[in-house]
Formats: structure tokens, sequence, C-alpha cells
């Protein structure tokens, strides 16, 4: 049984973005040399979040205005008089920043339609996401 | 410590709909061996979701309606134009498609109240679910 | 590569509330000994959430308005028929009960703004957590 560790940087362009990190993943499983395991994508950020769907152009854009409309964003939130960010903290608690994968033959076992995305609510910043790995 | 892989598949029946797949991951999990470690069980499905609650039929159809809720089903999304099932991506998305679980004992460590839903978002359809487990 | 189980109690006081619970899960960290791998912290119950976000009292204020935001509280729940708790089901299915965390150098992994909360969505009630640790 195998322990891997690894990082990747992403840096966002917009507020509000989906990033498609499926070959930064893909390239640590790779460099795991674990062919049969449990991936853990995890993002140490509070205003960002992972998840896994298509990646289909119209559909990021579904996804993007889903976002917005999930909580409201021009309310008087309280922490927005420290740091003008509060629906971004909300989103990202409510849509989780971490995604567990299944690896098998060496690659991540991701469906035929899915890709994992990173979810940026406060960009355009540099976020750094952690991977661990187990398995054989 | 060992690892298992193993799937299951279901056979949806309506457009929305919760199905109680914890006897399918219990006897993957009693077929494993395992007895202490954690299970991730794992959609490879854009328009699913895996939630874990109470099994009560009257619970059930109140997370089916809240579901219908979470999201408006017949806006002018995007993605329409491709596949008319854009709202079940974004639930998906947002509900998440995979679920971690604990071990102990040979058994998963669910609460007296708890069952795993697979949640069909675009059914009827066939999906099939996967299983990894990691434990001694 | 070793595996270690553990449990802590949290006294909730109030109906809806977030529970810092990241010291209980450093604490169980540290006793397990592993260095470098990964823990599932995971919650038993159907009325109860845990996510990661920043440990801030204004931010908590504004989650738990968010929270109250994400379904109507007082609507005809079918369930509610059985036990006036529909909503808190409803909610702790939609935010998850469980997160994955990375451990590194003996310690979760979490980034600079992270705290662990437990959501308490039908209190007041004592809970007992699960977590679950792999790793060297």
């Amino acid at each position: 049984m195998k322990l891997f560790s690894g990082t990747f940087g992403v840096r966002t362009e917009a507020h509000i973005e989906l990033v498609n990190v499926t070959p930064d993943v893909s390239r640590l499983v790779v460099k795991s040399g674990v062919r049969e395991g449990i991936a853990l994508v995890y993002s140490p950020h509070t205003t960002t979040a992972l998840i896994i769907n298509e990646n289909e152009s119209r559909l990021l854009s579904d996804l993007k205005g889903a976002i917005k409309d999930l909580v409201p964003w021009n309310k008087a939130y309280e922490h927005n008089l420290i740091d003008d960010n509060a629906p971004s903290h909300v989103v990202g608690a409510f849509l989780g920043g971490s995604v567990g994968l299944p690896i098998a033959r060496g690659k991540i076992e991701l469906g035929t339609w899915q890709s994992i995305f990173l979810v940026e609510l406060d960009g355009p910043r540099s976020r750094e996401i952690e991977v661990k790995i187990v398995g054989e």
C-alpha cells in the first residue's frame, strides 16, 4: 500500500469561474504510480469549491448562472463589513471543497462525461490544490 | 491493508427518484472482507447524486420536492440546446456524486436512521455505481 | 500503513448552530500517530452536516442565515406529520454529512482560513462524530 501527496497551482481569471483541473489531477495520479486506490482532491481555500460534471461550454455557463442564483450576492452580509466576499464563502461551504475519486488501472476512474472543476468564487486569484492518493 | 473494488447496477424508473442502495453497498463491504476502513461510493454519471439520509417514505417525497425546488427546471438553459437536461446536471453538481463511509466490525458504520441513496436526476436510466474500500 | 478510528461528542445548544470541531478532529489526528494520510470525518446523524469554512463570527452568522434561506422551514412537509423536522433532514442531505481531509506532518492540512464545523440543524442535541484515518 502506497501513499502519495502532490499539489498543483491554478491561476483563475474571473470573479466566478469553473476551471477544468482534470489534467492536473491525472498527472499526479500517473506520477504516484498507484494503479488501484482512492484519491482525495482538496482545496485549502474558503472561497472555492470542487465539483465533477460535464465539460461542455454551454453547461459550464449554466452552472455559473446557477451558482450565482444559489444565494443572493448583493445582500447586506455581516462578513462584508470585514471582507466583501460573504456569498463566496457561503457558496464554497454549500458546494464543498473536496472530491473523492476512484483510481483503477493507473487512472482516475471518471465516467465518460465527467471532468473535475475547481470553482473559483472570489477570483481572480492564485489557488493551490492538494491531492492525496492511497492505493497500490 | 487491503484494497477492494466493486460495482453494482441500478435501474431507475422515474425522471427524479431516490433509490436506496444501502443493501448493494453493504453486500460489497461484506464481500471485501474489510473489517475496519473507509469506503468511497462513487457515481460516474453527471446527472445523478449520492446522499445519505433517513429511509422514510414521506421524507423521501419531501426530499424529491426540495430537489425540484433547488433550481428552476423550466428555464432556458443553454445546454438544453444540446441535450434537454441542464438542471439535472446542475443539481448533480450541487449535491455531489460520491459519499465517504466509515467501516467498522465488517459493516458500514451508518447511524441508526441513515441509508444511502442514489439520486436519479435524469431517469429512467441504467446506472453503474463504483465502490472502493481501503482497510484491514 | 496504519488505520485509526476515533469518535468525539458534541453537545449543541441551539436549533441551528455551527460548532467548530477542529480541535476535536486535530486531537484524534495527533492520537492516531499518522503523519501522512487521509481522514474521514463522518456524522452518523440525519439532521446535521459537516462543512469547512472560515471561523469568523460574522461569517458564521451569515452562514446560519443562508442555511435558513436554502429551503423554506415553515412549509407543510409530509415528514412533519411524523417528526417536525423535515427541513433539517433536507438541508443535512444537501450539505452532506462528511468531509475528507488531507493529513501532512502529523496535522490536518487545513488552509490558513479553514476550520471544520459541525452544522446542527435540529438541536439542541448530543451528537457523536466518527473519524477514520488511513496513512503512515
